[in-house]
């Protein structure tokens, strides 16, 4: 993609959020990046999805300097540009405040995979980080939230492309995936099955997680080099 | 019904999953069978429910040969066949990943029967298979997803026409009738039998599932041969 | 109230249970009555509620016979019948299979009254029946619904117009009020605090029912002959 | 804001309580305040959210004397007026019954603060107030709910300005803000933290409240002197 169609997906994203109930307000945030040219386009703060166009959209560097736009880019573009940084494979970066999958971070705990649902994109539980620390919080706390992030996929052997989501401890989930659109993709299904493991364990609290057969198959049915399976 | 009678139903069915909430992007499909022929019309894989025209919709045999249609058909498909081969008084198929009946098939549980609104259906607990083994698995995966079906309701010796419904275990629910129509039908009935059973366990955890005088009441006075029951 | 004025109400009321999310499918009806001839309004089974004319509504008198209309009366006819005769302050009757109340009916439990939202139109929990014996199910069953309601307010001393509703065992509620409209009113109400009833004791599972003098209050100061209070 | 950009602001805050899942029926009111004057704009008794308009709006001086308007004012004015003698920062008041926020007042229980969502509008825990004496409810209960709303504050230490909501025991919220869209806009946030936070405690009983330093970063980072973060 271009950055013009980068732009139309990051657009299209964002506008997104409120239909598929991942936001409350402006509580969300879409970005894409073009890596030729390390250009990140996001959502900037504080405009309302469905005023959004692509004149609105920031672009930024990946020291987080505006290449283009007017408006300020969202307070979180420090953390999407850590991500971006670190995890080379990912296109496109979500964040919401989404009601279950926020409620497993608030939680402190790892979204366990407990069934096919997950499976089909998540290749095992979606990881909630460490509580950042008084330094991390006091110094560039939204660049450290991506810090905190990245050393919970290397410090868990993690792939980012297996694993297209986090939960941040007493904060909320990022996603991100191929693209804008893809990452917009695995919010939905975070924010699906967080409310699904909530009723799964409320109905038996001693389920263990989803059988590793099964898991491969899911996941390598749709992801892996062998790939078959199309949706529905 | 005839084949585009059958088509027509099939048609309404998969678009009627989104307006019932039973559906996350096209994570569900519908099929019917025209018994005269053995052809089954199935939802194509990927085309999103608004899209969807009869022209779309997919004819296979009961070998799964493709008779019309230009599209792949849904991925499920060898699971419908197994249960069409093996249940041969159902006419239509559903399977979503409907939020509340996805839970109790993640917990492993069968769906005990409650009150009158489940009796009404289904006559009766709807079973949760056991586990697929790593062999099923690993082989023929999506038929051998009909055929544990098949298997829990001959060992259990449960009617699918009487309870036209199942959890598969660590992944989602099947539902079937006497047309596409009538398993839609019966995949509404079961999410929300689905969610009320786990908040009525929430207020009492010591039910017991409903009296049978009362089960056979509400199920025979809609499904049995003296049927006088009429809705609403 | 006239005849027709009472026809409108109850169309009215039947189109509004699916607005108020009361009912999937037809699982609902709405009834009022006539006091003067004793004629009782009905919907009719089967009609789906935005098909719903003031013809296609059926009268019946309190013996059940058709005084009007060319449709099959709602097949809970008898238990409307039964409440009407016995409790003659009484305008209409809503019977739903709605989600939060049923789950309480399955539970086999009583709704407390927790708070103000309940005391303002409830003064008092909403009682759970007993359940049916089997000479009741299998004898005339719909009447005797109404019945077993009439004798759980009878023999715990509740008064309907203090208490408008009411839980049938493994079954679902029943409202009723001054007119259907007021009916409605009171199931909408009761469906709400079973619903913040369930999340309440999950917050706090020793709490008490609300405390008398505040229960007076607010009941009061709406019912009673001081009463004052407007809504919102 | 002049009088008449006041009954701009609360006419709309007044109608979106529905749009934002706030109410049912007219269970809720909004009121903004002219402190120049200190007179009080609130919503009528009884009128329907979409059929209000300003000319509907009362207003009433701080004794609750009518200035304008030929509506009763909403019942809870005695409520609304306490609060804007005592927080004299405050400029709009929103009560509701909002079924979350409500759940917990039902339950006795302070609203705990468990993640960055609440932090970035609530410096803290939602109080609960204590229960209120037979003394207080059988007296000028409208106008006493306000005096134990305030004693809550002042007892505790708590500021109006870093804790924008109560809830009163066993009955519902009030919140405040700036003005009455603020107000509405803390009313939402408190609804959806209450709802978070029942499901972070079923994932984890034992967690504990938001750690200082994240709390004080959120929450500084918007309201404090130095505040620099936008929304989303």
């Amino acid at each position: 993609m271009d950055l013009n169609q980068i732009k139309q997906d990051v657009l299209k994203a964002n506008k997104a959020l409120p239909s598929h109930n991942l936001v409350t307000f402006t509580w969300g945030n879409v970005s894409g990046i073009d890596r030729e040219n390390n250009w990140v386009v996001i959502k900037p703060s504080g405009v309302a999805y469905e005023d959004l166009t692509t004149e609105d959209l920031v672009v930024v560097n990946l020291d987080g300097e505006i290449i283009e736009g007017t408006l300020k880019p969202s307070s979180d573009t420090p953390t999407h540009l850590e991500l971006y940084k670190n995890f080379p494979e990912i296109g496109g970066i979500v964040h919401t405040h989404s009601s279950w999958a926020t409620s497993w971070a608030q939680a402190g705990k790892d979204l366990p995979n407990l069934g096919t649902t997950q499976s089909d994109y998540f290749y095992g539980s979606v990881p909630c980080t460490r509580p950042m620390t008084k330094e991390e919080i006091g110094g560039k706390y939204e660049k450290e939230t991506g810090t905190v992030i990245v050393e919970t996929f290397h410090n868990r052997g993690i792939e980012p492309n297996h694993v297209p989501g986090v939960l941040v401890y007493s904060h909320a989930p990022f996603n991100w995936g191929k693209t804008a659109s893809d990452a917009l993709h695995n919010a939905v299904v975070l924010e699906e099955t967080a409310k699904m493991a909530v009723h799964s364990y409320q109905i038996n609290p001693d389920i263990e997680p989803i059988a590793q057969a099964l898991l491969d198959k899911h996941f390598l049915r749709k992801h892996g080099k062998d790939a078959y399976y199309g949706q529905g």
